[in-house]
């Protein structure tokens, strides 16, 4: 085979797993595993334990599913979802902490960790403050810098990508089939009125646009082109699930990223 | 090959180590780590914390001191010392979370584990449960088989020995130089008279037994000698810490154990 | 005033609620509380957290049902059911705390505690071990001896009874419906078969007997005749609802304790 | 006795209070309980527990101390010093909730709370952020409109008091005698040098003029008048609590606030 190029990998999909926490269950796990190709799983810190743990981790393993940690701030009750005041090197070691955790874990099923994305206000404060992300990615260069970080895709996805160069890390961009975006290409405030998407065919039609490299129009009116390598996807109800294999229909057509 | 057998490793101390938790301190780890072989670290169910954990093993590495896993019961409150109603399988899944936690850490330090020594309660639950030893157990193998397991010597360490060699893991017993021992190799309850020593000759002078694999007295009169590996020291004040330091002296003056 | 003996209170109905935990949905506590009397509320070591309580607190006073505190061992993650060695100290003072944080949001709704139930592994343990039963009692005699303490009718009630006279405080005695009891009036191990009763018209009819006063057949075919003040009921779906609204009907038919 | 005004109290000393946690001892309690007048009880969110709460509050008792309730954001390991995104109707639930809890414990010694004062972060951010500070004031009012809020004495008081106000509590302003101060009347940042008086003599000085209503120089050179009710002590060893003893002695001899 000679000019023609290997064809670049099929965006794949990731969901939030292993979310429940002792007696408390949350999320259809068993319904949405067979249709994801990551599975986000909670480190003990936001949701999840031990027991939750290994029971994720076998049900992708089951399914053929690549594990990735989703480490997150101590906040249990607050579901990981309110930001703290935590320095970097408390970033740092909380991010080893979790990812090691969840790798015992995975060792005992004969798993290993495919990559770490972090998780609520862990996540969307990286995306601001450049000390926090760099806090993430020194704990993945000392811990495996095989290891890719999952991050947002935006506009300008070269800032992330330099700052992870440097650091000797690789980074996963994901996009979103159900929010909107704004012209730098950051979701809408939940606040701001259209910006989750409800209407199942415009999920899909946004999904199908970011796998094939097409641009979406973002709230200001201008182009937005996502250069993405996974689509997160949600699977809380049947209707989610049935988006969800809606979309992966959707961008397996597609083949792969063009 | 001759008839000369190969001299036993010297008998290795070990210490409780990074039991401090957020601003609490606890412990005199500086002080103790340059005089012992293995360091117990806290895991972060009975005390510990990703920053305390990282600081414990930076200090290890400095002292050439192996770092064994120290998990707990999640009883932070209580520090793992009491007993928990936990089923093997709970018990199997929390030890994994928390040896994976450390090797994490341990891995940003260029560091492995070294060993597993379960804490307080768990550690005495599984010498009188020998399910809760066999979940333990199963946790190691699934792990990582060649990581030993602490456990306590006692007059009859067979028993645990079998269950060790059914699971494929190694067992590290240790004893005791500053408590007194009942007939079977147990250690006597705090309640009963004489069940800790205090003077340091005589810690000294048991630990020096302890080396040579003599006989200590039991408090039945018998004769118990102990096939000890290591010897749990404890260095919480400038006494404890000076006891230490000849223990070490006469341990390495017996060279080996015989 | 004449010979006419004050008919005794209708048994009344308790129900476990407030038992989600952050973003954690358990129970339908908005279902259940209709149609109970007692709403038992997680305090925040089983189960609950301060906005969960508030919640319920003022869905107990919305539909004038009375709050009582369910304290639990400190053990989210086992939802306070694995038995934990407390020491009696300890449990009076787990038992202050918890009363006061739910006596404290009740203040807010303008409602007052009106009993305390221990829950799970801590109600268990309490009724087979005095010292701990006596370790509760000390924490609401020390609260506010007004305060009953929900225990369990047995055959014999009458040392419980004697250690509540002793404390200065009064029992309110639980039985159930839809569980199977020994000789001795305890319930049998949910591992022996008919352990718990799944007809709803069998569950009725032990409701019935027990609000009137009759005899129930025991394990070992004895008649047993439990003194019960409240009936406890569980609501976890709408099948569980649907017992709960039999057996307020005939409980109420009974119109009173005779 | 006729136009002579009745002298007002005297500068109060406060002091944080019952900030072990479990096994871990924090400050000296049984050193300063004998020197303040307050002491402010941590509630097991950042410090202490139902135990070291008891114990707290009968070692108050036996100095004749006000026990005064110190809730802070749920961040034990971060002993509450990190700002978290915490609602105001979460702050408002988590206040009563701790503010109960060591009501509960005070009442089975005999006392009552005497006033609330929030703890770290949720001090600091109550001081900034007005929704903050009316969800405290709102606990306030909806637990016991009679428990006065403490709260920082800046240069104008004046908009927290109309707020008190507003919400029918009231305040006690407290100030601190081993901090410099900017022109608004707000703590210089530690980065900043000369931002803590290291100097007993300096310490002692500041307190007297405090108490004497005498102006401080704030850094920018003003004059800064501030209205306290209460002074903020700390003894974290000797030396501090000499400065205690020292602060304590000035303070008496001005008799009362002028």
């Amino acid at each position: 085979m000679t000019s023609q190029p290997t064809p670049p990998p099929a965006l794949r999909l990731n969901a939030d797993m292993g979310e429940s926490f002792g007696p408390w269950v949350m999320g259809c796990d068993r319904d949405v595993m067979p249709h994801v190709d990551l599975a986000n799983v909670a480190c003990g810190f936001h949701a999840s334990d031990p027991d939750t743990m290994r029971q994720t981790v076998r049900l992708a393993r089951e399914h053929g599913v690549t594990v990735g940690a989703h480490p997150a701030y101590p906040d249990l009750v607050g579901f990981g979802r309110r930001s703290m005041a935590c320095t970097p090197a408390e970033i740092k070691n909380l991010v080893l902490y979790q990812v090691g955790a969840l790798a015992g874990v995975c060792r005992a099923e004969g798993m290993t960790l495919g990559y770490v994305k972090p998780h609520g206000a862990l996540y969307n404060d990286m995306m601001q403050d450049s000390a926090k992300l760099e806090a993430v990615m020194r704990a993945l260069a000392a811990y495996d810098a095989a290891l890719p970080l999952m991050a947002m895709a935006t506009r300008e996805t070269a800032p992330v990508q330099r700052l992870a160069e440097r650091h000797g890390v690789s980074v996963w961009f994901e996009a979103f089939a159900d929010r909107a975006y704004d012209g730098e290409g950051r979701l809408l405030s939940r606040r701001e009125p259209g910006a989750v998407h409800r209407d199942v065919d415009q999920i899909v039609e946004q999904a199908r646009r970011i796998a094939r490299g097409e641009p979406l129009t973002a709230s200001d009116g201008r182009d937005l082109r996502l250069n993405a390598d996974t689509l997160c996807v949600h699977g809380d109800n049947p209707e989610s699930i049935a988006a969800i294999k809606a979309i992966r229909e959707v961008v397996q057509a597609q083949g792969a990223k063009p």
